[in-house]
């Protein structure tokens, strides 16, 4: 089979070195272009040394007319506003983008520019953009030019409630999201808060109302649900570098047992490859999904105060981050969602 | 000052160990009994070698005469069940007890017994027992022959949400604990699960729906807000020793502003050493409590949904187990509540 | 190509877990039978959750016949002497065995029995089994019937300092190999010492003196020494879940370099594809090679005392263990060493 | 009694917080100054928010008047070359100091200039300044101006062979330290390296050869031994925020066994509350030091190489610094040493 070229800009961050883990041994997929404007002229593996002897390929400029001559596919994964000033340039050369950032995810740019204080380089494009959550719209994915892919909160709350919703079995305005995440959530930084020393041993709270992921959970809620919802959503910090779990309260709207739930989820996810229902009773744990693109979810029903408890974990940077980008890459270019993607967590 | 004697029996579990690291250097008691089954006639420091020259007292057997003898207080920190087959006789002695079991927890018998399927070896003592939450209950410490120390989970979620039920200001059927724990809370055991390649680095609920602290919680919160309330109640463990912070979502009766409800939050807790209330829009984290006995919290409000939040963080052993027991014994031997109890968390 | 079926006895410990995890995506290996003999009957899924979806095969009984019948090769990750009994009747079924305990590591049967403190139960086969270190022996392994994975300690000792012994550049007596492992290297135990919350936050040394792989690495030593050599070796244990690494410490006979003694290591590895000589002065870190089957090494000169230090890390369960069997694995099957075993580092 | 004023000059690094945090609960010291250029006029407990309710004493500015009307004692916790710029000038208003950088531990000021790449300000003081560790110099420090508070690598490596100097046993050609420290050792930095995400589940060497601490254990150990010496050290970094760990070896001048040298060194440090020989054939491990100014030290024998294994375990922000700094200033003010001193390892 022919390789298909794959380029990603902004590969030095942590979604981009793990997109670079993954591509560089994926069977259809061929990295040409490794853009990183910090690292211009440097091999990648010098950045990284985990990838000597694999990836030693230079890190290249931003430079439309290189990145058209080599690429079929792009992956951003640049600051928010920055990839919007970028990808229509690429688009006009007829590449195929699919971008990490945020700048393309919403339907509704006012909501975007008031959750990210900016102000949209490029509205035109966003009706056009597709969400690129597969197990949702992979049908729009297939032949769309530019798909944005999903944040990692948002990622494990729909999927962890979407047949909830489905179904039409909650009350809509009563969805809490009590969400974790690891520290590589918080990207390649050298902030204070992320040092060794204050995050080890240490959890907390933060973006407590208003997290910007709220929005953009409630846009595609509100989609599935079929009217507008809004949703309490608080983020935690747990002292590990990978993992999420979102623990999903709603109200039930008739009485349900965990064991009816169950088989609606399992119903509603049978196709899915990356989705794992697990059996009755069994929780997800962030460890058997790290470095993956499973997610795993539960369902549970607190008979006491009639509500429905939905747990699921990813990986933030896996499912929720460069393992998604590359299942919808994979869908986007037309070959199996799960080529190159079927690794298994370990020990780690 | 008079020392006074104070044994501890169960010595050589984690919460055991704590109770003695601190009243080691307490300014008011002495340990005259370390009582530990598994380790009758060993020097404490050989089980703990951290206590080398310190405390190299050696364990004795659980003998009531013994203990009557040399004590004038005892912490009994054993197994549910064990502790309320042994206090009787202690008490029969004089002798005053608090307890860490969840044995005299409860006002009503039964609920304890459905909770911890256990029947109960001391009925008649729990009517008199009091719960060991000095915020809530200190008056009926002070003279109190038996009191029960309260859990981590409750001690946690109780001082969180207890502005927000004294004041009238939720609906009493909205309350959601989203809680977590580091590892000491499972205790010294040596289960598969707590292994240090099992839980470092993971994330995951567990006990969802119907976890036995539930039902301690709901004691409590119907006694504050004066009629018969539920909870739904998650606690997850994450990778760390020490610490639990509670997330608590209820919904406002009526609009409030997040400095009101601040304001409510500082008033309530305004002499209370031990309870810090954060400035507005500051977050607890759980290693500025660990090693301590101190409970941060802070209280945000979701405008575009309702409902309160509220942060509670603990040390699980410190606030939520052997700090708080020596918190309790200070009132009950009536000197300053933080007698020995004025230690700092550093970078731990 | 023509799948090989291939069993691993001892499936479901740390080790097996991680020949399974990897030999499931390999391109030429096929995993057909399963055996563990604490959980027959049991899915492999169900014991490591992580797999679910991608290995569900049932754990078989060690059953000879039923295993003969369905794999041409046969890893035995099982205790110390329990391989031994087990291996003789797989070879008479002409089964090509990889054996990870230490039962045939050994040259001499009374250097492993000391070590071991066990009665060899195939003495007769230890003559003809191959030290299975493929930088080392690979032409011996090509074509032999049973080949014993070197420990994890020998491992990462034997590459570190092979060229200086090698290249006769140091003082035979003057080796000393401290080195430090993650956790995962005792086991899926569950004894107290590495319950979370003992192993959490420590760093200690352990079998000072006599640790049974000093007796492995001297053996090997010896034979690159082409005389008999004692080293001191001295494991220590970090709070991590995997890695290793060992500092390596000799008297150099002449003044040399670190630039010539790189160039030295450069030049003995130039044709291996998982030893990786780092570049002068950098330093390998155990997140570098960890979940691969890579070694990092460096080596440096100290100028002001005559000795050279070399630097080796490699992933306990990696190079040290599963990954490295299956290198072998695929030695024996004469198929490209590095098959299935291009895994990079991320963030792990 | 009188408490005695003393005052901290660089508070807010980790350092002068752990200061912080064991002077605030002193019985004899009373902080009266918290200097720190980079937070004046913020409270220490916006910094340390773990600080709330204890020290909320406010920041002031490194103001010699100022200082010298409120302080008889002053500890600074600055970077090498910024203390000797201002020690002279606090020695000149008769305040005793206690300097925890570098910059007075050398006799030979030139050792210190090649160590440090930096010309030293105050070459005079150098003479006078007394090496603070009490263990040795205690007499010399009861009436020292000025005390030059030991390296964390120091400290851990002199006390942990000492007794073998001193007596004479070993080779001095023959001695190697094999060093850990956990992160915290960086101090209050915002390295990348030092990131959680690049330093979790991460352990490396660092500073191989010519590691500036080298320079500082050889003038100590040339000082014990009588004539000048020269070792091999090498330091690494695991992943914990606390503790130290060395492994020392050396080669013993005649045949002694394990037993003989462990009298040794129970005799040498028979009146040092502070160091722990351990009992024959016990592990020193960093979590039972760890919070605390206790040293705990192994030796063991290796016969068949001739060799002396050393062991010693600090805390490196305790007996490494901080709680060693109070040590000392407790020696200077003619008060017990372990006055504030007597914490116990817990559970961190």
């Amino acid at each position: 089979m022919n390789k298909i070229n794959v380029g990603i800009v902004g590969a030095t961050g942590y979604v981009g070195m793990e997109l670079v883990r993954i591509l560089c041994n994926h069977p259809v997929f061929n990295i040409t272009r490794l853009v990183s404007q910090s690292y211009i002229g440097k091999k990648f593996s010098s950045v990284y040394p985990s990838f000597r002897g694999i990836v030693d390929m230079e890190c290249s400029e931003r430079n439309i007319d290189d990145i058209a001559k080599n690429c079929e596919f792009v992956i951003t994964a640049l600051p928010h506003g920055v990839s919007a000033a970028l990808i229509p340039a690429l688009l006009l050369k007829g590449i195929r983008v699919l971008d990490h950032s945020a700048d393309f995810r919403y339907r509704d740019v006012s909501v975007y520019e008031k959750a990210y204080k900016l102000s949209h380089p490029s509205p035109d494009l966003c009706a056009d953009a597709i969400y690129g959550l597969p197990e949702i719209y992979r049908n729009s994915i297939y032949n769309a030019p530019l798909v944005a892919n999903p944040g990692c909160y948002p990622t494990c709350s729909i999927l962890g409630i979407a047949p909830l919703l489905s179904g039409n079995f909650i009350h809509k305005d009563s969805i809490i999201i009590d969400a974790t995440s690891g520290v590589s959530g918080a990207g390649r930084t050298t902030d204070l808060a992320f040092q060794f020393c204050e995050a080890e041993s240490n959890f907390k709270a933060y973006g407590v109302v208003g997290h910007r992921h709220t929005s953009e959970i409630e846009q595609e809620l509100s989609f599935l649900a079929g009217e507008q919802l809004a949703v309490s959503f608080t983020p935690h910090l747990a002292p590990m570098k990978r993992g999420m779990l979102a623990t999903i309260y709603s109200k039930l709207k008739t009485q349900m047992s965990a064991f009816e739930l169950h088989q609606e989820y399992e119903n509603f996810y049978k196709d899915e490859f990356f989705v794992r229902v697990l059996p009755l009773g069994e929780y997800p744990e962030t460890k058997n999904v790290c470095g993956t693109n499973f997610i795993d979810i539960s369902v549970f029903v607190d008979e006491h105060t009639g509500r429905a408890i939905a747990l699921s974990a990813i990986d933030n940077l896996g499912k929720g981050a460069s393992l998604q980008a590359i299942q919808t890459l994979n869908c986007m270019a037309g070959i199996p969602e799960n080529s190159g993607l079927r690794q298994v967590a370990g020990i780690s």
